[in-house]
């Protein structure tokens, strides 16, 4: 996507060609900064420092990170242990280990002298297919922005959405804003209500910033607003990333997301959940999806620019306070009006998603 | 209350008794400081910058604030003026009305010389009544928490709460979590799930505040965990407050509330409010109550401690972002379990609290 007229994928490779470049997520949005990692660990590191987020861009920095290590030492042992130390970053995203899988699928029984130049093919066509999925997205859920838009007749379609599903938790495009910014772009009047996504903000420092360098019109609130607003009738429409989905639609995303999906559903706006099929669990069926609980210091500070232009973190209590922090809550899939994937629209149910994938059918 | 082991009010008399002493609810967390206010200006100043705040505390400043006009100039027209000033801090307490009009009733037909003792003598009765009507709504919320703590043997009773309901509300007690204070002090093992309460933190920063200094054990949680929570079965019960009531018992409060009604009726969680029968508004049965819309910096900076020591507010977001701030939200009766009132509980219906308030009735 477009950064300052200039486009930009959220991970490439260095100019050097082997070396792995980010955005770093927490220097937005006040500074747009690219951060090179050098060997896996780097990689174990942003991804659990969140400088990457997003489950599509956590896998793809993954398996770079696995790239990185092939370069140095692609012996079992040297990949293995690498693996693991990646897998460890975060408990959540399925796509960390979906993405692991496909590199070590690569990789199986290549000789070892050339598993680092097979491990960057792959990853570089992990990146490219997860664009492709996403364009994909976009083109899908474009046309439930057109029905509003045409119900409208010209009125701005209003768009709520939660966290950060743009491009900056993917590749490039998006999942949840792939079809915004593909209205967007066709001069569909879209307007978009972004929840600030406590406690890590990823709403106000990374949706809005995308949005606003893109130049799609657009609104920071609350996390505590969205419900008043589907009230009032000034939302048409939720969109909504997923960390991970199960066999039967119940969809993990940012701890929140449950919240706004009741409150869509008690007032009749259509609550969608864009995902690549990555982020699908078909292992999941009843057992719980295992949400990580996040340092409760998240909560309590806040990074931001002082008056003298110094970037700096606040205290925002005293010590003594205890706080929790879950990241991730379950949204049950009777509260999604329908799932946008790479293939197209379905039910948020375990019939809806095994006519889309009938290969992964029992 | 008790702070730092001294019992405190939100609102009382200086020491030479005609100045009004508040407690600066912007210091806190960091620090407990009290304001001397000597003018009506004072007061609404106090109450616009949300010094004092709760629809109860509002009310009780509001009176005296009069009461300091009536000690100056108590001339009709002056009185007059005050009250105007007074009644357009906030739009949304109706008791910020309901006690301007109890001294407006106070003074009708007292000579201009009577009326400043007049004043001070009602405006303290107001804030006795609401610690009386407090330590009521208290002893009928306790029954409700013994309830729990015997289905529990023993067990925690695990009370989620929303923006702050507690002393620094009201002028002592609090009203959501007066029946908390009495089942700690009666030994009750109480433990509070404290909602951050974006985007002005009132969670956070008074209520942990409150119940670190009285002792009782609670955990503070982004806005957008406790639908998580409830759907784990951490939440016992919901206790908020409320700036404004309808006749029919839809419950207006601080913005945020409604979402978390809707997680307790998906989840089985019983949603109380607690609310002094000031914050009823008989008058509005299906009119929209009028919800303020705040300054749209709140969500854009925060006010905190930087590793120096020094206190100072950090801008969150480049300026080019917009954003909209509304401060309340209306959770629809048939989302609340029961109200809490100074003469019991009722359900949250028409017929309901026109059995608790039969003079009301039409």
């Amino acid at each position: 996507m477009q950064v300052g007229g200039v486009s930009q994928r959220s991970i490439q490779l260095a100019a050097d060609g082997w070396a792995v470049e980010i955005v770093d997520q927490t220097r937005l949005p006040f500074a747009f900064e690219r951060r090179r990692l050098e060997r896996a660990a780097d990689a174990a590191e942003a991804i659990r420092a969140m400088r990457v987020r997003g489950a599509p861009l956590i896998g793809a920095t993954a398996a770079y990170g696995l790239c990185l290590q092939a370069r140095r030492d692609a012996s079992d042992a040297a990949l293995f242990a690498a693996r693991s130390e990646l897998l460890a970053t975060r408990p959540t995203a399925v796509n960390l280990r979906w993405a692991l899988d496909a590199m070590r699928d690569a990789l199986a029984g290549i000789p070892v002298r050339e598993r680092s130049a097979r491990a960057y093919a792959r990853a570089a066509a992990l990146c490219d297919e997860d664009v492709a999925r996403n364009r994909a997205i976009g083109a899908h859920g474009l046309p439930l922005l057109e029905a509003v838009a045409a119900r409208k007749r010209g009125g701005s379609v209003n768009v709520l959405t939660h966290c950060n599903a743009g491009w900056l938790a993917t590749v490039d495009y998006g999942t949840a804003l792939a079809p915004v910014y593909l209205a967007h772009d066709r001069g569909l009047p879209v307007h978009v209500w972004v929840d600030e996504t406590r406690p890590r903000n990823q709403g106000a420092a990374l949706t809005c910033w995308e949005l606003l360098e893109h130049g799609v019109p657009h609104t920071l609130i609350a996390d505590n607003a969205g419900g008043h607003l589907m009230q009032r009738g000034s939302v048409d429409l939720c969109l909504v990333g997923s960390d991970r989905t199960t066999a039967r639609g119940d969809v993990c995303n940012k701890i929140g997301t449950y919240l706004k999906a009741l409150a869509a559903h008690d007032n009749g706006v259509p609550f969608y959940v864009a995902l690549p099929s990555s982020t699908l669990d078909w292992t999941l069926r009843d057992a719980e999806i295992p949400i990580e609980e996040r340092d409760a210091d998240e909560l309590k500070s806040a990074f931001g620019r002082a008056d003298d232009g110094r970037m700096l973190r606040v205290s925002l209590l005293p010590d003594a306070v205890r706080a929790a922090n879950p990241g991730f809550d379950v949204t049950p899939a009777r509260l999604v009006s329908g799932l946008i994937t790479e293939r197209g629209l379905c039910e948020a149910s375990a019939e809806g998603l095994a006519r889309l994938f009938p290969e992964q059918g029992s």
